[in-house]
C-alpha cells in the first residue's frame, strides 16, 4: 500500500461541515491501507479578512509581519481538520510549515522552497498517525523567520512534501472535478481530461487555466511526481498530471486513459497589448526596450516584431503584459524614448489571448491550418501570433474571446456529450 | 534608561484603533530611551470564536490540537501590533512563544513554564528593535508541540519573560486603572492602591479579585520582579506590586507611596458550601473525606470543623468548593458514605465569601474585632470563618455580600473621596 499526499484548498475547508467531509475522505484513504499526509489551505475567506485587518492597521506592513499574520490562517484550518479526524477515531497531528521542515529563502510573501526536511512528518506516519501540514508557509533558512510562498503556495507545499516523502502521488483537491479542455463557464461542453502531461499543464496554466499553479507543476515535473487533481465535493476520478513516459508506461500496462492530440483551449483576458511604433531597425533596439521593461519588473508574455518596411527602415515591436503593469511599462519606455528613438507608444487593454495546447501537436501536422480556419470561419480576426512546440496562442479582441474558444473547442473535436458541472468558490 | 516588559490584554488590542493606540504607547516608551519588549494576548473575542469553531468540528478535541488552534489568536494580534509600530517609524518584530524561548511541560491547555531562553528577543533588543511576543503560549520541551498556559497565561508569559531578561519592571496593561481596595462595581468608593505586596496580591486574587492571576504573581514573587498594573485607556499611575522589602526601601529612599494597614476587601460568589453531617469524631475521618474529594479532582477552599457534641461523639465538617464542582463532590462522598459512616450531605450554593486582606494585619491587633463588629452592625450573619496571617475570610449569605463588603470598606477607612472609573471588557 502506498503513500499519498492530499491537499485541500480553502473552499474545501470553508466551514465546519466542509471540514468534517474532508476528514471523512482522509480517514477513508487511511483505512484503505494507505499512508496519508495532508496539506491544507486557510479556510475560505480567512486570508482576505486578515489582509483587511492589516490594511486597517498599516498601509504598508513589513513583509515579515504580513507573513506572520497570514500564516495564522492555515494554523486554524489544520488544527480543525486534525480535530475532525480525531473525532472519527483516527489519530491526526497538525504541523506548521516550520515544524514540517519546509525550509525557504527569506523573500517574504514570495518565498522559494530550498529544502524539505520532513522528519516529524515521517515520525507521525511511522506511528500510524495522519500528519496535517499547513500549506503556503515555511521558515527562512537564514533568519528563522516565518515565510509565505505566494500565489499557489499550498499546491507547491503539497508537491514539495510529496517529493520529499517519496509519495506515490500528490492529490490536489479543489472545487472542480479536474482539468478541463476549456473553462466550463465559457464552453459548456468542455470535457474533463483523464490525463495531461506536465508540459501541457504548464502551457494551460500559462494560458490562463487556473486549476494548478505554474510553480507546483514545475516542481512536480522536476521530481517526476504524479499529481492527481480531484474535487473534494464529488467522487469522480479527476485528472492525472504525468510525464509523457509515465503515460506511455501506463497505457502499455493496459490502462485505458484517453490522451487526445489536443488537451484544451484557454482564454486569458487579463493582459494588455503595448506597441512601440517606429523603432529604428538596427541591432540592439529590442534589447534596449526589453531591458528597460525588465528593470521596471514588468512580466512580458508575447512579443512580436515584423520585418521593417524597406522604405523607412523603421519597424513596430508589440508585446503583451498584465493590464496592471501597463502604466509602469509606458513610464519605463518613455524614460528611454530619446535613446531608442521610437516614435510613439500605443496601448490596448481590450484584448484576449486565445491558446490551444496539446502534446500531440508535435507529431500531427495540420493543427495550425485547422486552428486558423476555425477562427476565420467564426469571424475572429487575429492580431498577434505566438507558438511553442505544444501551444498556439493568438491575440484577438476581448469581445470575441468566448466565440473563439468555442469554435476551436468544436473544431478539434473536444466537445463532450453532456455539460460540465461547475462548483462555486476558489482555493488558495 | 531601563528595560521594560509591557503586557497588553485582549481588550487593549480588540480592534485596529486600539492596536494603534497601544502601538503609540509602546513607541513613546521606546523613544523615552527604554528597552521595550511587549507581550500581547489575542484580540478581544478571538479565543471564544476559535473555541466555537472547535466545538462545531469536534465535541472533545485533543488538547494538542486545541492549543494549535488557540495560538493562532496571539499570532494575529502580535503581527498587527508589530505592523502598527513599524507604521510609526520604529522597528518591531513579532515572535511566537516558541520563537521567544518559552519552554513548557507538555500539559496542553495548562502548561507550566519550565525555562525561558529568550535569545532572539535579546538579539532584537540589542539591534534597537521592539520585540512583540505572543502571550499565553509556549513549546513543550519533550514533544516540541505548541502548548498554552491556561487562565492568566499572558500575564505569566510577561512576568516570566521579564524575569529571564532581567527587566526592571513588568507593566501589565488592562482595562482598569490598577488594583482597587474593592471591586468598583460593588463599592463605588473603592480606591485605587498605589502599592500592594506580592502576598496581599495573592490573597486578593484568591479572594476573588480578577486583576492579576495567581500564577503570574507567584512567578513575580519568586524572582522579586516588580509588577506595574496600569490601564491602556488612561495615563494614570496604576498600582505597583512589590516585595515588602522593596516597598520599605522605596519609602526609605523618599518615595511617597501610601501603604495602608488594610489593602482591600473582596467578595466571591462563585463558591458553594457542602456540609458532611454526623461524622464520627475519630482520627482519620477528615483524611478520608478530603482524600475522596482530592481523588475526584475537586478544588477545596475553606474547611471548618467544630468540636463534636460530647453526647453523640459526632461532628459536622463543612467545606467550600466551586459551584460547578458540587455534583462531583457529593457523588465522590456518597461513594464512601458507608466506610466513613456520616449521616447526611447538605449543599448550599447561596453563599458568598467575604475577605479582608492587609499585610498590616500582622502587626496591628484589633483588626478582627473591627471586622466582626462592622459585619454585626451591618446585620450580616457569619456562617464560617477562615484566616491566614494577612487575611480574614467569612462565609455569608450571597444576598448580603455587597453590604458586607461596603461595611468593611468603610469601617477600615478605605473609602475614597470620589468614585472610581470603571471600563468595560476583560482580557485573557
Amino acid at each position: 500500500m502506498g503513500l499519498v499526499v492530499q491537499k485541500y484548498g480553502g473552499s474545501s475547508v470553508a466551514n465546519a461541515e466542509s471540514i468534517r467531509r474532508v476528514a471523512a475522505r482522509i480517514v477513508a484513504t487511511h483505512r484503505a491501507g494507505h499512508g496519508v499526509a495532508v496539506v491544507v489551505s486557510a479556510m475560505g475567506d480567512t486570508t482576505d479578512e486578515l489582509l483587511d485587518l492589516a490594511e486597517q492597521v498599516s498601509p504598508k506592513p513589513p513583509g515579515r509581519e504580513l507573513d506572520m499574520l497570514l500564516t495564522a490562517g492555515e494554523r486554524i484550518s489544520m488544527a480543525l481538520v486534525a480535530m475532525a479526524i480525531n473525532d472519527l477515531g483516527e489519530e491526526a497531528r497538525s504541523y506548521t510549515g516550520s515544524q514540517a521542515g519546509l525550509i525557504t529563502d527569506s523573500s517574504h510573501g514570495a518565498a522559494r522552497i530550498i529544502d524539505v526536511t520532513p522528519g516529524r512528518i515521517q515520525e507521525a506516519l511511522a506511528a500510524g498517525a495522519i500528519p496535517i501540514v499547513a500549506g503556503f508557509q515555511g521558515v527562512a533558512q537564514d533568519t528563522k523567520d516565518i515565510t509565505t510562498l505566494g500565489r499557489g503556495g499550498s499546491d507547491t507545499t503539497a508537491v514539495a512534501l510529496a517529493a520529499a516523502l517519496g509519495a506515490d502521488v500528490c492529490e490536489i483537491y479543489t472545487d472542480v472535478d479536474g482539468v478541463f479542455s476549456a473553462d466550463p463557464r465559457v464552453v459548456p461542453k468542455a470535457r474533463q481530461l483523464d490525463v495531461v502531461t506536465y508540459e501541457e499543464m504548464l502551457e494551460l496554466a500559462a494560458a490562463g487555466a487556473k486549476v494548478l499553479h505554474l510553480r507546483c507543476v514545475e516542481y512536480a515535473r522536476r521530481f517526476d511526481l504524479p499529481i492527481h487533481v480531484r474535487s473534494s465535493f464529488s467522487d469522480r476520478e479527476g485528472t492525472l498530471v504525468l510525464s509523457e513516459a509515465a503515460i506511455a508506461a501506463r497505457i502499455a500496462a493496459g490502462d485505458t486513459m484517453e490522451q487526445p492530440i489536443i488537451s484544451g483551449t484557454a482564454a486569458d483576458t487579463n493582459d494588455a497589448k503595448v506597441t512601440v511604433v517606429g523603432v529604428p531597425d538596427r541591432p540592439g533596439e529590442a534589447a534596449a526596450i526589453f531591458s528597460a521593461l525588465a528593470d521596471a519588473g514588468i512580466n512580458i508574455d508575447m512579443i512580436v516584431q515584423n520585418v521593417s518596411a524597406a522604405s523607412t527602415g523603421l519597424t513596430d515591436v508589440t508585446f503583451t503584459c498584465p493590464q496592471g503593469s501597463v502604466g509602469k511599462a509606458t513610464a519605463a519606455l518613455d524614460a528611454v524614448k530619446e535613446r531608442i528613438g521610437f516614435a510613439d507608444l500605443l496601448t490596448d487593454e481590450g484584448i484576449a489571448k486565445i491558446s490551444l495546447v496539446g502534446a500531440g501537436m508535435r507529431s500531427h501536422p495540420g493543427v495550425s491550418a485547422t486552428f486558423f480556419q476555425a477562427l476565420a470561419d467564426a469571424g475572429v480576426n487575429v492580431e498577434m501570433i505566438s507558438t511553442s512546440e505544444i501551444r498556439i496562442s493568438v491575440v484577438t479582441r476581448a469581445e470575441v474571446a468566448q466565440q473563439a474558444v468555442q469554435a476551436l473547442h468544436t473544431a478539434f473535436g473536444l466537445d463532450a456529450d453532456g455539460e460540465a458541472v461547475v462548483y462555486a468558490g476558489t482555493g488558495r
